[in-house]
């Protein structure tokens, strides 16, 4: 099957974003039963565990699926550079109580480990972001019959993706939370809107495309759909779904939050990332250059983070989420997706009537 | 007559965004009459000229127009500021073997004074950006018969405008070439998507929404309409039309640009806005946030970018663009308005199908 067909045939056109700390194997059958599709971000887990996890989808429904990696280099940073960025971390910690951690052994999950358990995994669906892989993973993936989906923030990226023989595009727009899947040229270059970035994606590329970023509702879907785009891929709008994993703060942050609450920053990971703005951001920001890169700074982090979670704390916590955010619903993740769909429906209707008048359709 | 049956009454619900320095009379003209709605961009009249055109455009086309003004509060920098200022474009100016200016006499024109002449005028829509007009202002506008439509960049300032008793709201996205309206929060925050702000605005503003910022094409005004919006603002897309008042210099640029060419910046204005990034930006970006604020810079740099546009030197011309530029094609605005609304009709249909299957239309 194609990518094209699968897309089509799916019963709603909605994908669940792969929310690496936000989403986990019920959302994704959640998303896949109710007929979107659902993703498991599965940057962040062991082989074994990828191969699990995806087992365990496949038992829970029959319906196709993706499973998303985070394509990082492995990383071996010197011990002063550690050593700078710990201490740049070091007032945050007092804050918590936090004893200094020892340097970590490993900043990542290895990569090729990752992708060779994709591989054995086989999902209907595997999607990349951070960086392209290569063409012979790409043909790797194709033939276990698993169709391949590269991220891309800019028409040059989606160019890269497609020169290696890719199945579809994810178009991640600037609206969207979370990681920038940027990997050219990062920064407020690669920070294009949902709108112009889909647009400007289908004119020149011809591969089906996933548009990403800002879609909150049934009305962005059919916007989405508008645009040209094969499905809508929506993560901050189930941020606030049972199934979603996140923490009490930042969940009572997501339920709070403006439309201008949301800042890209790299402070938290070392790579661009869309969250709310909070302490932790602002007083970074004239130091968040030197931090070392993803996975460096992300690793170095994550007992802060974690350890502001506990403590509810979510002002040191990475709050990501979407310029959307202020539209995000509570429910099961399922019921969001049928109402989505109705309201994608409504708003279809709506335009065809202002488009070709009232007379023109039958119910 | 309300802004939402004006809008709904448009053979064409695509609105010409006002381009000062991009476009005039002719421009206007030509999109009303095609039936969409076009826009004088007065921010840079004199008060007489504000109604001169104003009734030029009334004796060519029945069809209604708007006019809009940048509301500006009157600069009288100390000498210091301004000296500073000049040094600092010194070497563009050597590189144009331009003379230092002298300092001018006055930075804008009188926004009071322009009001005054837009009351005059009586334009079946005033539109105001940058800033807020009083509540006796908006009354005045709409006791002669003028609707009121006021810019945001955020779901905040479209409240402070609807506290104001306008009209409409031009929710102006993140993608949008140009200025930005931004008047609460400069900065970021205030850089939402087209997408992320018009679904955020829809959901607690009740009144009619303009779309603006990464719409290029039909496509881009189904989902503008899908989006909820009652209307899609259009700029980018028309800077290659044969009505369209930029250099040779601007509009090669525009037709070379890709989707990742803009960057915002103050250094042209003293004010955010977004275009085709070029050496001016770049080399001025450590200085410019140090740049007066609009109207200072703007005036102290007019010199410069005319001699600019003379020269054919792109690289110390403001290039303004939005993101979706890659797409903008050339021809006649009227032409480009019917061609847009065929594609809308067409991408209308395409998601119609994709929601309620195939069988549902008639035809």
């Amino acid at each position: 099957m194609t990518a094209a067909e699968l897309l089509a045939r799916l019963p709603i056109p909605i994908i669940q974003a792969p929310m690496l700390g936000a989403s986990g194997v019920d959302m994704a059958v959640a998303v896949s039963e109710a007929g979107g599709m659902g993703a498991l971000a599965a940057g962040g887990l062991a082989p074994e565990d990828i191969v699990q996890q995806s087992a365990e989808i496949r038992r829970r429904t029959t319906a196709p699926f993706s499973v998303n990696l985070l394509v990082v280099r492995p990383a071996s940073p010197d011990s002063e550079t550690v050593a700078a960025a710990m201490e740049r971390l070091r007032p945050w910690r007092e804050r918590l109580n936090l004893e200094p951690p020892p340097t970590p052994d490993s900043f990542a999950p290895d990569f090729d480990d990752q992708f060779a358990a994709l591989v054995r995994a086989a999902p209907p669906v595997a999607s990349f972001a951070f960086d392209l892989i290569s063409g012979p993973q790409v043909a790797a993936l194709q033939a276990v019959g698993t169709l391949v989906v590269g991220t891309a923030t800019t028409v040059a990226e989606a160019r890269a993706w497609a020169a290696l023989g890719v199945d579809a595009i994810c178009a991640q727009g600037g609206e969207a939370g979370g990681h920038r899947g940027e990997f050219l040229k990062p920064g407020p270059g690669s920070l294009i809107g949902t709108m112009a970035l889909v647009s400007s994606l289908r004119a020149v590329i011809d591969l089906p495309v996933i548009a990403a970023g800002g879609i909150m509702d049934g009305r962005g879907v059919a916007a989405a759909l508008a645009l040209g785009a094969d499905a809508a891929q929506m993560g901050t709008a189930f941020l606030l779904s049972d199934e979603a994993t996140i923490s009490a703060a930042w969940r009572g942050r997501i339920q709070t939050a403006g439309d201008d609450a949301t800042v890209v920053t790299r402070a938290f990971t070392g790579r661009n990332a869309r969250g709310i703005e909070n302490a932790f951001i602002r007083d970074m920001r004239p130091v968040e250059d030197e931090a070392p890169a993803y996975p460096v700074q992300n690793r170095l982090t994550r007992e802060l983070r974690a350890a502001a979670a506990r403590a509810g704390e979510s002002e040191l916590l990475s709050l990501w989420a979407g310029q959307g955010v202020s539209l995000a619903r509570a429910g099961a993740a399922g019921d969001l997706v049928s109402r989505w769909w109705d309201e994608a429906r409504a708003a279809s209707r709506e335009v065809h009537a202002r488009t070709h008048g009232r007379d023109d359709l039958r119910r």
